[in-house]
């Protein structure tokens, strides 16, 4: 396993506050549209009980809104979007722990911004936040987001690191969304399918509700980790990190 | 901030003839598809409101068809199918004012056109016309058109403008048909999710109803030169023109 | 207006009965997964009257089959998969009337074995046929026909035409099974959403049910063939034909 | 028809067992996805009739959490993915038997270990198996699943094959998922739209109900041989193996 401790001015550079500004507004621009689709469910059923059209609506969002978030921040950060993304990529040793902690305060911050400008918009609706449905327990809740957030940082090393692939710069933040987009149409109505921290933190702080909040901290950060582990230490071939620059 | 003022033959050559006619003719079959699936959904539900599967249709829809327009202008006119982009460009230096003006009165004729089809086909169904929901106000429907509209033009520079992308034809299309289908899925029950002036203007006229038009402007318009502003100034790399030719 | 008769060599080729294999094969697979989402909503609801969730399964359908059968034929048969193409290709002198009419018997066989197929494998159920909705006269189906048929063709032209483009091998399949997509989902409640002879004529021959059939001829061929010429004339850069091979 | 029988050092080399741990996690992932959406709609709507809207959900999950299971594994073991693709490309020579069969057991059990993980965090609710649907015989089944699995690895065929086509590596991944979506949509509510042996094994185990799993051996293995003598005999025209390594 390795941890790469970047340089001061690594982290500091004119090139790293570009990246830290490209997580913000990709994650602002991602958990807009995500936590805002979930809010028009609620506006055009009067808070019903999610549907299965609800889930199609909602999952299609995120899955669309992922694969541009990703997309519109490649080739300045990265596009990691997702707190455990970067921290499976720091355990790979692709960017370093420095670095990654302001990846990190970006991203949050861009998910509160966010959800508090989805308050002000939607004329003060409430922003749901992500728990684990009736009849499914926390532990059900952290395995749940283990196995679909490993799905997606396993996606992200396989179709963004390997050099052998054709068309790097399309095939990656689309597979990044649909993997996205399927988890949710599978794991939304038991554990929310959030497989990201920050799109789970930034309503909870608009909304002042915290329960359930660690699930969504333990087990993406335990998915995304474990798939860096596995991917880059039994598959990985180039000395390349993905979906990472050079600063 | 690099306005730049075009030369008159740049304006009234051959090419951008075409280009002019390659605007007119995306924005009507943009239009023709996303306005035609909010009527057919107001057939086949006997005008009821909308649901979360209605939502689906038309989001999918417009990202659908805003793709398409995109793809197969790309070439000749840049795919701009938007004022708020050709605006947003503008405001980058990417195109000429007075390119840009020919830019608008095509999209806007375009629209038109494809609003008065829409009625003769249908067999005189009324054309549906954006407007903010119940119990959003003017100004939350500005800042929602502002933010997503933002999302899309951010999106235009990011994915059209760099030059490091290996696979630019491809991504920057479905990037900018996936951002406004997810955007839509998100401010469909609020402010419309219009992002395009053009795409709000021609239902108003076919149907002669401009009450909240000037919101469809105004949102837009801001949002899209704001993210013309701020990618032009903090990640452009290049001295080339995204989405534009070189008339 | 360049019309092409083809050499007899040409068209009677052993490339050439593999470009007519391969135009079966895809109409099958597009037609039996198209036709059969329509009977699947059928047995599902008991026959209900078109409501806005069936419509998005059925032409999210027909979107990713048309682009299926595009991908697979496009090497050996530039993937017309439909009449309407090949006649405005045909208008534009990209392929030989000879072949053309090859072409046309080998999509309308495979639409043809694709209808009677899902009579057996659906215990005989009823094959639907296209047909213009209650409220909605012929002529308005013809010239909705017209409309969004001009759009698919002038898509397979503006993407599959330009040598300019860079991907275009995946953005073609991609923007023709969007395009059909998204006209589906405006114009399903209409006129059905046609946009192919093929399509709606092997369910006719399925079923027994001739009526309407000539609308989904005469609009497809009209729309496509000014497709055709239109761009053909007014934006072909190249001496290349789009989406066709050399025999 | 050529078969192939591999020298035992290519099954058990390195790379080999890469590629089996690969189709492991592809298809463990794309059933936990599948599977758990068809779970999802039951929880959703306490075990109702498959209604449009839940076949919507179900036919874009398995499709988009396929074009990633595909993608994933495309560079390490081809992204086979499904015993009926590995049988068509044995059948065309594209691998050994011996690998094959290493490729059968590896998806088999990630298709086990996907089922039985959804037992655990879905709270132990019912893991749904294929079966054909009352008024669907047993042989509409079989032969539904024939035709369909056909389309699915004609495409893998059709996309992955052919040398001339320049986007190889995101084409061939879309066009599967996509064809599976498309045919789910139609054959869901007949067969149940399976076209892979493993998908429809691992329910069965978990949930203890072989009923008709029969046909989805059958069904898929007889459409699957086939497409790959016919796409190999008639349209091949390259020495090299389509999604397939030189282990």
């Amino acid at each position: 396993m390795a941890i790469a401790f970047g340089r001061f001015d690594d982290s500091f550079s004119l090139g790293s506050f570009k990246a830290y500004l490209a997580e913000f507004i990709s994650t602002l621009l991602f958990v807009f549209a995500g936590v805002g689709s979930a809010i028009a469910f609620n506006k055009m059923t009067a808070d019903a009980a999610l549907d299965p059209s609800g889930l199609v609506a909602i999952a299609i969002c995120h899955g669309f809104a992922l694969f541009v978030a990703v997309a519109i921040g490649a080739n300045i950060s990265g596009g990691h979007v997702n707190p455990a993304v970067t921290f499976g990529l720091a355990l790979g040793g692709q960017i370093t722990i420095l670095t990654g902690i302001f990846y990190w305060i970006a991203q949050l911050l861009g998910s509160i911004v966010a959800s508090f400008l989805l308050k002000v918009v939607t004329g003060g609706l409430a922003v749901p936040t992500h728990n684990v449905a009736a009849g499914v327990g926390a532990i059900e809740g952290v395995v749940m987001e283990i196995i679909i957030t490993f799905g997606l940082v396993y996606t992200v090393y396989a179709t963004a690191a390997d050099p052998k692939k054709g068309s790097l710069g399309t095939i990656a933040p689309i597979a990044i969304g649909f993997i996205v987009g399927a988890n949710i149409l599978a794991a939304g109505p038991f554990s929310g399918g959030s497989m990201n921290p920050a799109r789970s933190f930034g309503p909870a702080v608009a909304s002042g509700n915290f329960q359930d909040n660690w699930i969504y901290w333990v087990g993406p950060l335990i998915g995304g980790g474990l798939a860096g582990l596995i991917y880059g230490n039994v598959f990985m071939h180039s000395e390349h990190a993905p979906l990472s620059n050079d600063y």
